[in-house]
């Protein structure tokens, strides 16, 4: 929104739809959109050739091409994220969990109720793991076998340090798997110097492609090894890979209109430049956001050394007239969408930097936020 | 096409595609695709409104309002049946499952991997249950607790007899889960009259929508008894439903896309009429396909009281100059896709009569088979 247009037209994205300021599903590009209006089968060499493009672009993400193979997984990301859990841990392997929010929480009930043994190492939402203590319990208990951690914990928007926890869980000899459902694609992953057994993510988040389909990025050598460990036919990795890898199909309908979507998405992906480019376009957001609500009164639950560019949240202010929902109403009838909060340490809301926004829209955003405050009477600048 | 039209221009579809004469994905029309251009929050209100009249309808096809309840399961048909068998089954239960072609065997498959106790019956892929031989195994065996049956076996096109199995099932107080996938909304499946617990289908096969998206329409008394029976989380109907219920949300990232254009889908399928108009068109599209592909000397697997409307099975010709990647490939480049055998029984080879396709389509097809035969200097008419 530029000053010359009226105040009263609310934003709107390529096809006429309000922004999506929330972690996913986010505000996608009006040609991955279109990519879908057509039907292929999912025999056809049209769509097998385009399904493998897209799988074979994932693992140069992470730098892992040759030794990574990424699977499909059909649902969403939490699929991806269970299929990983269940078809790498071992019936009698033991987990050691990483929480600091509500996607670690998550792991561990999915390893309770597939009866994978879990130990959980927890911090607040605002702290990430204590790296000496991990290193402790590793040595402690020879029965781990491996150590589950979240890249980015869209919770909070914390970025956890994975590069520090891949280090230990190496020279400890586990095995590491990654949530990077939030991360993947604009925060750098590098299998080279950051080693790891697995990594779940979503064709919905950094990499802008519509909701459906997950994916996991396995370590070719890891996954070979684990056939027959899996608690389920769909979520089984090993044997969807392996009939990928044989006949370039999918077991069971895949979601063809969500992949031929995935494609469009990444080719968009390459064109901006990748990790750098997704990611830089992101950390702009970001600090626009941030720097911009701060102005305004807002506080951030996260010092800046802790923020991932994905989902900055703000504590909701101490201020007798700001209501969430009329914010939220007010922030949506000018064409902006946020995130309720998540949190269990503050009362808080979320405002996404992901998915086909720019620095533009994040300052639109902005001046929403400022007629919507004005709206409601709320003035959080010191005086 | 019509004879006004030159024959090398091949037929297309309303966005230009070759017609997908397979059970699915199939051709969707174009007003369903074009209702994927645009991105919502799974939050929503348009979305939640959207998507809870979407479900709703889905009772109503089995006559179950009130007394049934659809759940949604992301993924496809296949996450749909894992979820319905692993929620419904108690970990101590048994299953009868009814077995005449390979989503028999899938059943059977993901209950061995969920480590549930199973029991087939299984008969020849042409050949429906012996019921006698069902009834008999439910009287000498008081551990089975479920039954499990296929409503249309798609890999042959059988139409098994539902509701003689339901009636068995009811007289010997047992429950029964259906595998209705390529059946529902075409073929009448009457919950008053043919008592079941759940019924698996998706929304990408009779319903017209795009895949990524299953569902089970549960007896809303036995879906209360599932409570911690699940052995995943994502495939957990149980928790699913409450979570829906509570919140008209998804646990997880719903396929927003698929979601919409399956509203859009269940719109058009109102509006021909429900399962009457829907079953309708397909049994024109059956009756016009198997007549014409008798006429140039094609022999159907099943006998008409036992073929479904859905899908045929045809044998391969018994001919030296009959090759199928060429007969295929002489479809295809006329617009036409078709779908390999599946069978065991005997060489084979399967065309669809659903998606949106009328008998005009059909009869295209059948200039393309008669012009593909001529090519291959195949003539199977009696001379």
């Amino acid at each position: 929104m530029t000053d010359a247009e009226p105040r009263r037209q609310p934003a709107r994205s390529e096809t006429g739809d309000p922004l999506l300021l929330t972690p996913g599903p986010l505000t996608t590009s009006k040609s991955v959109k279109q990519a879908m209006v057509h039907d292929l089968g999912s025999r056809d060499e049209a769509f097998v050739a385009l399904n493998r493009q897209a799988l074979e672009r994932l693992p140069e993400i992470v730098h892992g091409e040759g030794r990574y193979v990424a699977v499909p997984m059909q649902g969403s990301g939490t699929f991806a994220v269970e299929a990983m859990l269940t078809t790498f841990t071992p019936r009698d392997g033991v987990v050691l969990v990483l929480v600091n929010g509500a996607y670690g929480q998550r792991a561990r009930r999915i390893l309770d109720i597939a009866r994978r043994a879990a130990i959980v190492h927890e911090t607040a939402e605002d702290t990430p793991p204590d790296l000496a203590e991990v290193e402790r319990i590793l040595v402690a208990t020879p029965a781990v076998t491996h150590v589950f951690a979240v890249h980015c914990e869209t919770t909070s928007g914390i970025l956890n340090p994975i590069e520090a926890i891949a280090a230990i869980v190496a020279r400890q000899g586990r095995r590491l798997l990654i949530d990077a459902m939030s991360a993947f694609g604009a925060l750098p992953l590098d299998s080279r110097t950051t080693p790891f057994d697995a990594v779940a993510a979503s064709a919905n988040k950094c990499l802008e492609g519509v909701p459906g389909l997950g994916f996991v990025v396995c370590r070719r050598e890891a996954l070979a090894e684990t056939e027959g460990r899996a608690t389920t036919l769909t979520l089984d990795l090993h044997d969807q890979h392996r009939a990928l890898e044989k006949t370039g199909q999918y077991r069971f309908t895949p979601p063809i209109h969500v992949i031929v979507a995935f494609h469009q998405a990444l080719e968009e992906f390459s064109h901006e430049g990748g990790v750098p480019g997704r990611g830089g376009r992101y950390a702009g957001n970001a600090r626009v956001l941030i720097e911009g609500m701060r102005a305004l009164g807002f506080r951030t639950l996260l010092p800046d050394a802790l923020q991932a560019p994905i989902i900055v949240t703000f504590r909701t202010p101490d201020h007798p007239n700001f209501v969430f929902q009329r914010f939220y109403d007010g922030l949506k009838a000018r064409g902006y969408v946020i995130y309720p909060g998540k949190l269990t340490v503050a009362d808080s809301f979320r405002i996404g930097c992901i998915g086909r926004l720019d620095a533009d829209h994040m300052r639109g955003a902005l001046e929403a936020v400022r007629e919507t405050l004005a709206e409601m009477d709320v003035d959080l600048t010191p005086r």
